[in-house]
């Protein structure tokens, strides 16, 4: 596995030193022409509005992606105790995926261990120290230099010191690990009788949003619990955002409630692709995921998915849709600066 | 009608002053004891991330609401050319709700008018004058009164001065005008074959987020595309609100897709109850309402809803089911105020 390269990083070295720190909401960065062409799609609309101070610092510019259309794979995949066998069933689906032309393939949270806090610290492994050490981001670098494709590697348990951390690896087609995002909100949720789960027991929070340049876009990742806060997803698209990747393994109780709905709420919130993979549902196993991996377009609609059984939902992705979305409801260009604003602490901080 | 009362407001004195501005976004006000209590919700959960910094000045604490079980009435009105119809039709349909038991009764948006731009001139009232200048509010306060109950008046044409606004109007049952909302996201929609529509040719967008203090508890107020903007839901569930309404008239387009979705998602997100209220359809007006007048729960649930038909919704609103989900999920104490800020302009320039 080689280096990590080519994340698109607001650089975390200012935010670790936690100062203070004073700015002027009101102020803009945006260029005189960049402001006009912002205005000029909103008709009768004052600029007293500000709607480019809705984001702080504004939203950058949607970058044209390398490609328009491509096709996405979302491998709902059966978990065992087997970490071996989970490696190597991985591995097949994500094959078979890119014989059937998938260039993105997903994988589900928590992939080569069953879910559960009992499981994190045996099934952890040290992705930063790579080979032996954690051969399932191994066998991950590896199919994805071989078939050419980008993968966004669901999530394992991360072993880091002393701390474990629930963590995304995203590899691009050359197998370089271009970006690992760390679950950062955990999933500490508790309704009498349902369902009860601490994942602060055992894990530790990650400390940055990650979003990453891919050749098939700009990809921002959030892990399950994460897409409930709608404000990762809003950073994300201000970030320039294409897609939006949630491996997530919702419940049998919030699963039919929420997991679908929150998918087409960042969706059509946000005017972007959210695609999300969960692990096959094993009604015998300690945590019982929901499943319904799912595609969702920029308009909320749901493009793609799948019951609870294994399966892989293929489908395609076309980017033009963002740009058409955006221009039926100029959501953007709507917004009201001048009675709130969502600011982007790091993005701020490295300005 | 009385004079306006009551109003949560956070005065917008300052606010249209548009001085320049600076704080520190670290800065917290709470007290001492209030964050020991909000950090001890989360066990494992570093105070480095800062959840009471996810909304700048911090959220106000849910405060226990005048009652916690209600009667709701959504009247989804027919609206015709005919004004005078169309208020002694919604005076019926109040008196019949509140017969039936409901001490929040919920209007349409533009129910004493046709849904156009070419009408909303013609149908507009002087609200502040009252009086004969404002036959639609005359009613709502006077059957407010009568009926000894709170009305969410949907919405009608507010002509104030040279312009020209979508406006909510709220009463006590002491029929006093508790709030006004003017509509503060215009609906300009372009969908090319489907549906086009700028509000902004005839109307002024509103200056001021409402929410206002009731006798059935703190509501936030949003007109129809308002409910698109996630920002204005996150700010009134920050202000303390149990509740939000929005009257709102989504088309045959947007409305399968987006109507119920976007209710589900703000209900989600910010742990409250959500109602709407739409006209009934009218196949063969200009504009065709989608209907589906609903109230949503604060875990996303749909408690009751209606198809397209002129029909009033009765349900029930129990607000322990707030603070429960609350409890189950404590995503405000989960937030991470050291990634992410929403700012709440005018409150924070009332400090």
């Amino acid at each position: 596995m080689k280096a990590a390269a080519g994340l698109v990083q607001f650089s975390s070295t200012f935010h670790s030193k936690n100062h203070l720190l004073f700015f002027n909401p009101f102020s803009s960065t945006l260029s005189e022409p960049l402001k006009k062409r912002l205005y000029s799609k909103v008709s009768g609309m004052a600029s007293s509005f500000k709607p480019e101070q809705a984001r702080v610092p504004p939203a950058i510019e949607l970058a044209k992606p390398p490609l328009t259309k491509y096709k996405i794979a979302l491998c709902q995949l059966s978990v065992t105790k087997d970490k071996e066998r989970n490696i190597a069933h991985a591995r097949k689906a994500i094959e078979e995926a890119a014989g059937k032309g998938a260039q993105l393939v997903v994988l589900p949270e928590i992939w080569n261990s069953p879910y559960s806090n009992d499981s994190f610290p045996v099934y952890a492994e040290d992705i930063d120290a790579g080979g032996d050490a954690s051969p399932s981001t191994g066998m991950l670098s590896e199919a994805a230099q071989r078939l050419q494709i980008t993968i966004v590697g669901g999530s394992i348990p991360e072993r880091y010191g002393e701390r474990l951390y629930n963590t995304c690896c995203v590899f691009g087609k050359d197998g370089v690990l271009r970006a690992k995002h760390r679950k950062l909100h955990l999933f500490d949720i508790d309704i009498p009788g349902q369902i009860t789960f601490k994942e602060s027991k055992t894990l530790t929070a990650g400390e940055n949003p990650t979003i990453v340049d891919t050749d098939v876009g700009r990809i921002g990742i959030g892990i399950c619990y994460d897409i409930r806060f709608e404000e990762l997803a809003m950073l994300y698209a201000a970030r320039g955002a294409h897609l939006l990747c949630y491996p997530g393994a919702f419940n049998m109780t919030t699963g039919p409630l929420h997991w679908e709905l929150l998918q087409r709420a960042r969706a059509t919130d946000n005017q972007l692709f959210v695609a999300t993979c969960s692990p096959a549902r094993d009604p015998r196993g300690g945590y019982v995921a929901w499943g319904h991996s799912t595609l969702v377009g920029p308009f909320g609609e749901v493009l793609a998915t799948t019951e609870h059984d294994e399966a892989t939902v293929i489908a395609e992705v076309d980017y033009s849709q963002v740009e058409l979305r955006r221009t039926n409801l100029p959501l953007a260009c709507q917004k009201r600066g001048d009675l709130y604003q969502l600011v982007d602490i790091q993005r701020l901080n490295c300005q």
